[in-house]
């Protein structure tokens, strides 16, 4: 049904789409083609939510070249006007006669319209060429529209022996300088990246994209069942991070306020915070990829609760011993049938240390 | 000074040798590659101890071919009478013009006397090509010859959290049929296989190789400070596996040589096993590579002592959470400058688990 050359021009249009992994959140990341007598006319992708979508980019690139061309895109061309107008009229009005799509857009509301209102135009459409690589690049985005939930991805350091940090809580340094700048590509990548009010009293980190660059700074969020958290905590520093608590302090509540943060209140009948709750509120916030960097019992609970998607673990080259601290505090087993299944996504080395990406099914 | 066809030829060689390599115990895997006129005239490799070495092997493929060719052999030809005439004086006798060898012999008494044999008969000899190969194939008969110590390769089972049991003691099964087949492969690889009677008393295993075809079955050592090892043991039912124990209890002493079994007592200064002294033996018992699969206390325990060089960790595609067994006991550490470092030497799947061979520098 698809051509060796078709797969080429796909497949040049999701590099393009590429581009826009650190950029596009809440939007999909997304790369188009245009092609006409086997020539590239034109070519975009979306860089930013707000900017022209990677259809506008590559005809305005193609110009009157576009008159008779197939175009290639990596997701659904748009029917509804959103921030910008739809990309299927553009499409339509350029008079490009083919269009060839990855995938249909996720979203169950617009599924297929896109698509629908190109046919309705004359247009020979073709939908699924490269599906799988078009929806691992926009994993987040398939998972909030298609489950309303993120795509949750858990981030762990540990030596070989499974060790986080030290019986004395000493952690700094077990992964080595390409493994942090590793992980710095998955926050970039994130919507907002989450900890727990463990990690932000140890260590009160910032949780920022520093080792790479990048547009935007990934949204932080906090769990912090008791509103523990200190109002100059480093991580507050932003732009209306999320503070996700158990209990209403008015006065915290407010004090967080004013520094610039948002608290939501979301008890579990135990008092806990709501997990599950706290993950489709994150979906509500158009949330597609979350980054979870905290400890072993937010880790442990949010494993428990069946939300995790991803884990990825860099495991340093040192031996630590069974007295330090382990990666995830789980309820006991008795019975191995009880084990967290994973499959093994990707396994390679970063730097000196070992990166495993493992997904729970 | 090599050419590529010097390459191709003891690459050759180096794959003969290889053939040997659950057999030769305690002789090293050697293989030899006659070559006349850019012609392989004949080829061989050391099968079995008291057979002949690879060189008479190739030497009588060879016949009268063998009259003024090359001969690529892994290992410098023996100049010594051992079980069998020495290699050296066959090769002059066969009228060899010349022979490229990858490392000379390690063992500090002969080393360099075969080449120096072949020198004085008129004998063009190279030295050194694709020695790192070589030598990792014989690492244990290196390490034996050179620091009187054999190779000891410690295997882990794990979850990807670390855990190698729950906490009731249930692991069986956590590694899959591939990891399983390939640790069996290491253990055929052995002179020995050593474990704990911690071990023993938990699990009474067979510790032979089952899961590949062998010629021959390693040695089964047990570590066992009280001597409580029962004389119906499944491990004991070899032939004279030995007991290392820090106790001397003459009668049980007597009971475990009644079934054929041999203890050998080497208390340390807090009469527990001097494990260093317990290498050593091995190492005069002409044991080259040692296989441990124990528990974590001993693991722990050999690698405080230094005793060990490498680790081959399987970990499977679970989480089973911080409450259940770690991979070592070592004494607890205040300071993460006080990890073991390790050296990452091979990373990748085998079946649906990671394996990742580490070495301790």
């Amino acid at each position: 049904m698809f051509s060796s050359a078709d797969h080429a021009y796909m497949s040049q249009a999701l590099q393009l789409a590429e581009k826009g992994l650190y950029g596009t959140s809440p939007n999909p990341r997304v790369g188009c083609v245009i092609v006409r007598d086997g020539r590239v006319v034109g070519s975009g992708w979306h860089e930013r939510a707000g900017q022209p979508h990677a259809e506008i980019n590559a005809l305005n690139a193609a110009g009157t070249a576009a008159r008779g061309a197939t175009a290639y895109v990596t997701l659904e061309p748009c029917s509804h006007h959103g921030r910008t107008p739809p990309c299927a009229e553009a499409l339509i009005k350029a008079g490009i006669a083919k269009v060839v799509t990855a995938m249909t857009d996720p979203n169950p509301l617009v599924a297929g319209g896109g698509c629908e209102l190109l046919k309705q135009a004359g247009m020979e459409v073709q939908t699924g060429l490269m599906e799988a690589e078009a929806r691992a690049l926009n994993i987040g985005f398939v998972a909030r529209h298609t489950r309303k939930r993120p795509w949750v991805r858990v981030k762990i350091a540990a030596s070989l022996d499974g060790k986080t940090a030290l019986s004395n809580g000493s952690s700094q340094w077990i992964t080595g300088e390409a493994a942090r700048r590793d992980g710095h590509r998955f926050r970039a990548r994130s919507c907002a990246v989450l900890t727990g009010i463990g990690t932000i009293l140890a260590d009160d980190p910032q949780l920022t994209v520093r080792h790479v660059e990048t547009s935007r700074q990934p949204l932080r969020v906090i769990v912090d069942s008791r509103l523990e958290i200190p109002v100059d905590a480093r991580v507050l520093h932003g732009d209306g991070e999320l503070v996700f608590t158990a209990t209403a302090s008015e006065e915290k509540i407010e004090a967080l306020r004013d520094v610039g943060a948002r608290s939501i209140v979301m008890p579990d009948k135990n008092d806990n915070i709501d997990l599950v709750g706290m993950m489709r509120t994150l979906a509500d916030f158009e949330i597609n990829e979350v980054m979870v960097e905290a400890g072993s019992k937010l880790n442990g609970a949010l494993i428990h609760a069946g939300l995790v998607d991803e884990l990825v673990i860099y495991l340093a080259p040192y031996l630590i011993g069974d007295v330090a601290r382990g990666m995830l505090k789980l309820p006991e087993l008795t019975d191995l049938a009880g084990k967290h299944a994973l499959m093994i996504h990707d396994l390679r080395m970063v730097g000196p240390d070992i990166r495993v990406i493992a997904r729970i099914p």
